[in-house]
């Protein structure tokens, strides 16, 4: 199992990537493909004293800034450290490819040079958020803004295989994200994609209220990249003041302090609950080969997960059953295919 | 100072909602209109020693259910006790109307009986949200599923001027909910309204990402219908989780039983910040006369607010402040009007 890494994309690049690389060498037995400058990660490596154990180095300079519009990726940036690690996937020099660089470029890129899964419209960034007792998926998170019905369809078979595959729920429930119950809720998008998923081979329990994702009431969410950006971004801004006006309810005064010595234990676990470099990273699914978005903040132990995603989301065989359910979907007659 | 009211709206109708009517005429010293049965009003206030001081009874049978089209409000149940209560409003019997009864309905019946303002293409429910440190308005929450750019920037107008005469905030920070800092970001919808808003006679400080939401970033951010119906859903299902979660951890075992003591005062505080009762009801901006919609599920205390919310939407010149603005929007040339 070899993971291509873009050595050199995400605010914490190279240091962490690199730490998070061994680290993942010495947990999950994976060889890595470093797209970078072979100069910088030795010296980094050696600074640092990270191992180069089984991390090969593809020697590049260039790398895409995030503030570059996306589409230059496949213009005046083909040749930075994620088109070079991309056309690597695409030709079979690894097994699965892992960057935390810029999400518009990734998108763009995996689609242009590693390519769709035939019949897939649109990749779609997908998410595991944690929620009452377990974790729901997200999708799309944003690679997508405008979307079409069958568009949704189709993402709600991706994260049906994703969450069966890899994380192991049997007949994953799949809702649609909107402001009701009732079919007749939404938009056009909404109660379109609505009706067409009665015809999609998965096991779509119908709409589902933002106010029920935390409780678990399905296994993938599935939404349009800006409704579902909406939802990732209230619910990391939400958990984010959680977290602090918990830390201040417990540390108001000396008299609470002392009780926080005996609440600790449960903190630490609620906030391991909410810690999402826990999960890795977001799969862009849809796409031939498995390509992982690591967060742009990641650190080494995010960054390692992101690769731990990789590597089960290559091994679980997701995408043959991506391809499987298209082909099922289509035999049904189903929309837009 | 008449408040009108729908005794028979929402969930714990009428016992909830004549209780705090009782409570509002005790601490605000408004005189009440209770619309409903006469007969069951006068027995249910007996039963529960609640006291029809300065409530005076309109008399009407008919209820309209949350489950029947909203429509219906003009068609079949034109005389009920919502309708009746609005059509009142509308003649200048009341200052103000309150209800917990269908959301639906009560945006149709104020916008065909009471009307809207001249000018304003759509009314917006409006909710005030409580965050750090503060609170923000959400507008709209749902009224409009579908909206076009000029409805957002008047969506703007008129959180502003609830903000600044009614929650006393100096020149309100207006946000447009999106998902990113750029003004290219976001569908046409919110690439237009950013254009729209650069116009208008509000302090608009642009895009807001949900992250900053419970940060207080902004004092009003506008969104669609569907996309602050979202965001309200999603704080209120992550608000209740939390809890859940905070009580799980304070509860788990003896040892952090006796670290609770210490705590309790600090949780009690954060609830209360979270506690949407104290908030008060859901104002429905754009109707020439204050139409304020509880919560579904009030009890005495949230109606309570409620009117209190009804009192100071009508006696610090909200709409005066709307009217006035849509004229200097009008001077500018804002789109739409």
């Amino acid at each position: 199992m070899r993971v291509i890494v873009d050595a050199f994309g995400g605010d914490n690049a190279p240091l962490e990537i690199l730490k998070g690389c061994a680290m993942a060498v010495q947990e999950y037995g994976v060889d890595i493909i470093a797209c970078g400058s072979e100069r910088v990660i030795r010296d980094v490596c050696e600074k640092n004293k990270i191992s180069l154990d089984r991390i090969s180095i593809a020697d590049v300079e260039k790398v895409i800034p995030v503030e570059v519009d996306s589409t230059e990726i496949v213009k005046s940036y083909d040749d930075c450290t994620m088109a070079v690690g991309l056309k690597m996937l695409a030709n079979g020099e690894g097994d699965a490819f892992v960057s935390a660089g810029s999400t518009g470029a990734i998108v763009v890129g995996a689609s242009l040079f590693v390519k769709r899964i035939k019949g897939i419209k649109r990749a779609a960034l997908a998410t595991v958020i944690p929620s009452q007792n377990g974790c729901y998926m997200l999708l799309d998170m944003g690679a997508n803004t405008e979307c079409r019905p069958e568009m949704l369809v189709q993402f709600g078979i991706m994260g049906s295989a994703y969450m069966e595959h890899v994380m192991g729920v049997k007949n994953p429930r799949v809702g649609l994200i909107n402001i009701g119950a009732e079919e007749t809720k939404g938009m056009e998008l909404q109660v379109q994609a609505h009706q067409q998923f009665q015809n999609a081979p998965v096991n779509f329990i119908g709409n589902i209220e933002p106010r029920d994702l935390p409780f678990t009431r399905c296994d993938v969410a599935v939404a349009d990249g800006f409704t579902g950006n909406i939802v990732l971004k209230l619910t990391e801004g939400l958990g984010s003041w959680f977290a602090k006006e918990l830390k201040g309810v417990l540390l108001r005064n000396f008299v609470s302090k002392i009780g926080t010595l005996f609440v600790a234990k449960g903190v630490v676990e609620f906030k391991k609950k909410m810690d999402y470099t826990e999960y890795g990273g977001a799969p862009l699914m849809g796409i031939t080969r498995p390509v992982i978005k690591a967060h742009g903040s990641s650190n080494a132990k995010a960054f390692k997960n992101a690769i731990r995603q990789a590597k089960e989301y290559t091994e679980r065989g997701v995408i043959t059953e991506i391809v499987d359910s298209l082909a099922q979907l289509k035999a049904r007659g189903g929309a837009g295919l």
